[in-house]
């Protein structure tokens, strides 16, 4: 084994312990140090790794090789991911799909005239998903993709109603619509609107003196995130939501459905049931950040999406060992 | 659009002929022409495409920017692909997978001193299976991957019966073994020998006073193909397997069951239900045909597998047309 690659971590929320605890499953991998805006004395982390200031971090720009950000897409990677991708190479998990492209160019322009390298956007969807849908419609030209999520708490959504005022806590769960789900596993091909495939279901917590109409009606407008959808606002006691809302799981498939040759019906599907959607999510970023090391190291700089980066890349195993042992 | 993408096809069985059909389902590539061993007057085509002579290829040099090698991976590709890709560009799909390495270090010896690229082992498996299992080792590093083939016809296996003396048609199904896919997908990660997760079965139509018993025991002892499965044999008549065995259904699932964190489970499945397998197969060499051309363009010479090949370079989409519509 070579030198181990070192890898930060930007922010310890449930992504953040996911990365940590990840990194310990890879044996070419190690932590170098937790950043936070919290004071150091004031964290306490699971593994021994050291816990750092975050306005302090460009003194350890010799100490890591990638530092995977763990904040929020909504408003800590906008300003985070930016201001860092010119110091390190990093890898984050940027989840608001309409902004991609505009936080693609932000990142490129930061990382690539420093030589460094930024993957954005990792993680099952976007991630693993999209991935599943460029294969499916590059392979299968006449056809079309569909994507369902759930059931299953989703963080991004989660985080977005947590950031309204008035909000002490909140889970956010996304249900697929059954009947949707049946037409395409039929092979029918069916289109159907945003709102036909899935609903939205809300447990919120509220701080005193909070208005529930107007949270409600914050939630349910909000852009990109809920409007688009049938959304169900539930408001619960903070008992309530520690003990029946607690655990995050998810998943999901992709699915495309299409015809070659005279009229044969092919039918790719990939799916994911995760009993804990922040730490999967957390060890795909963990196996994209060598990924990102190995690019920058070969000269591979600027910003990246998991639609620039060869499988092999997240492998720890050498092109020929991968070859003979599951080619 | 630019120029379009010329594409050449190698043999004219299933594959070619998938090939040819997958063509014309992409606007930026066109059939340049199909090279038989064949009378070039004695092959009739499905599109309008010339049809040539393999032994003249070396002729169309300039008119080419891929070849998509469709022989079988016992006798042409060993020969063919060496050959030809100090020429072209090729794509191929070689599924022995005991001699991967092997082949994989003939292609490279021969394309890379050219400048050319060939692609080996494009398909789904070896091909998109593949790349299943690499990204859940690699996402999952604590965890076990099962991969299950059919109930479908194989036709690398009916390939290497139907070259076997005294055999004069046959195909040959594999299938899943029910309890064993119930085990893993209860999540228990049990350990399942070959034996244990298929059988196989074989239907063959003898040529004319061929020895049932001797064919029987060259297919059951065939290395790499059956030693390690239980194989049944079933003799028919020719007008049995025109009716009843033409269809070249196919399928499977690569599992990949893992533990994050404390002890969440997180199970990833990729699957395919195929009405055509060699329409499917032909449809995957198509879009890496793609790709052949782009790394080519870009001066990465040599042997490469689909773990070499990024996602996006399989789409005829642009990297920020991608990013805005699915990722």
């Amino acid at each position: 084994m070579d030198t181990k690659i070192r890898i930060g971590i930007v922010g310890y929320g449930n992504l953040g312990k996911g990365v940590e605890s990840a990194i310990a499953q890879n044996d070419d991998l190690e932590l170098a140090g937790v950043f936070s805006r919290r004071e150091p004395g004031d964290l306490k982390v699971n593994s021994n790794a050291p816990v750092l200031r975050l306005n302090e971090i460009e003194k350890h720009v010799d100490d890591i090789d990638v530092l995977i950000l763990c904040g929020g897409s909504k408003n800590d990677l906008p300003e985070q991911g930016p201001a860092l991708s010119k110091l390190f190479n990093t890898v984050d998990s940027f989840d608001t799909h309409a902004k991609i492209p505009e936080y693609f160019e932000a990142m490129d322009a930061s990382a690539r005239p420093n030589g460094k390298t930024a993957i954005i956007s990792v993680g099952w969807d976007p991630g693993l998903f999209s991935i599943n849908r460029l294969y499916g419609e590059s392979i299968l030209p006449e056809g079309a993709t569909y994507t369902f999520w759930g059931k299953g708490l989703s963080q991004g959504h989660s985080d977005a109603v947590r950031r309204i005022e008035g909000v002490k806590g909140a889970v956010q769960y996304t249900i697929p619509v059954e009947s949707a789900v049946d037409k395409v596993r039929n092979g029918s091909q069916p289109e159907l609107t945003t709102r036909e495939k899935h609903t939205r279901e809300c447990f919120v917590v509220l701080e005193e003196g909070a208005d529930e109409a107007e949270v409600e009606r914050a939630i349910v407008t909000m852009p990109d995130y809920f409007a688009d959808y049938d959304t169900t606002v539930n408001f619960i006691t903070e008992q309530q939501l520690k003990e029946e809302h607690s655990a995050m799981p998810h998943g999901g498939f992709v699915i495309r459905s299409g015809k070659t040759g005279e009229a044969n019906n092919q039918v790719m599907e990939f799916s994911l049931i995760l009993d804990s959607n922040p730490e999967f999510t957390s060890s795909v970023l963990v196996a994209y950040a060598r990924a990102a090391y190995r690019l920058n190291k070969s000269g591979e700089a600027g910003a990246k999406t998991v639609f620039d980066i060869a499988p092999g890349l997240l492998s720890p195993k050498s092109a020929a060992q991968l070859r003979k042992e599951i080619l």
